[in-house]
């Protein structure tokens, strides 16, 4: 029970890994004085320019040789650099409009597995209904 | 020193938020034969799909009215919808891949407090040199 | 009568200019023998990177200022440029599925006339009855 | 000559079709009075979101199968419509900014001829030197 408590003392404490990563790009708005670029509508379109790029590194490469391409180191390291800007967009944007990115995605997790029963979706793509 | 090490312990099994995240997504797509359409090609288009409808809801809103819209409840709990699905898409691309995006977003914020000097970015939204 | 009879055989040899560009498109990718690559899936995701490339051109200007940003000859140069990308991905996504693009976006201007009508749409942006 | 002369007074006075869609696209706006909400930051949003639609049409079609899907009358008039969108933002942006579209994308198609020469680019996407 001592060890509970300490284990919850803890837990409260520790900063989770979004945390950092949030501070460290409040620190990096605030000392390049950003804010004012940085409204919601803005960064909703750093998001989409982000993930255009992101498109872009696939756009000739055919789904059959996907995974493979990936996995080249020159290949994964390009598209970690893309997904990394989508998710830094995302989250400023998310914390610009005091959004909790993770409880939403979880909350969305909870809502697909209702849109998206096992029973109908198994092997499906196609929103049953749709 | 006991404590320290009860901390460490405790600190290298406890699940982040995204690990559990990351979790729940593997079961979901696991549980309705999904990892056939989840190859990194078709999941970057959902990334950029679900951007276009993030960027869509801010679409007709100005800037200076950005703000106050989002903190509108209704409009809030949209965003929260539109980023959390441009979350789970690019959570699903990262672990599809094998990509750390916490790992590639902290190396993205130091390469870009590289390029974005505070001495020349200060104010100025333009990468310097360009 | 005679002028009327001309003019309709003027008319029906008189290329529109989307036909050019289409036939210089058409012609670039047989000499590069690009058809392998441009399948509908991947000029799809063609069109969203351009469009990424387009957004990102806007994304730190605000709303007020944009008109008068956009005026600016190097500005406008780069728009000109992005705009032509997303047109050319987008005339080459039409032409391989067999789309005229021309007839759709007319069906498509008389049903968005149909679903904002001026008496509900006026000075209103969003879709009546959503 | 007086053939000639007469074909040139057509040419010019006989509207291209895009003309005609650019005519209908102004009245609509004006009667709805929305160039409010037309400035070009708005607008290159609104392609953004439309190419996020058309790509998500293709999501989880496979390149192998994207040409057979696309033939499927019901895929076919999905994707005029989607394509319809983004060409109907693409020219209103393009208007709004007194960007010559068809112009434009003469200009940069005869770009791409340079940058992308037959002899180092034919079955080869990437661009050379890059």
């Amino acid at each position: 029970m001592a060890q509970r408590h300490l284990v919850s003392r803890i837990e409260a404490s520790m900063p989770d890994p979004l945390d950092d990563i949030r501070a460290r790009l409040r620190a990096f708005v605030a000392e390049r004085d950003w804010a004012q670029f940085h409204d919601p509508k803005n960064l909703a379109m750093a998001v989409a320019s982000e993930a255009g790029e992101l498109v872009a590194e696939y756009r000739w490469i055919a789904n059959a040789q996907a995974d493979a391409w990936s996995l080249e180191p020159e290949n994964k390291q390009r598209v970690a650099i893309e997904a990394a800007d989508v998710g830094i967009a995302l989250l400023l944007l998310c914390d610009r409009v005091g959004v909790d990115l993770v409880a939403a995605m979880s909350e969305k997790i909870a809502l697909n597995a209702r849109n998206y029963p096992v029973s109908l979706s198994k092997g499906r793509h196609s929103r049953p209904g749709s």
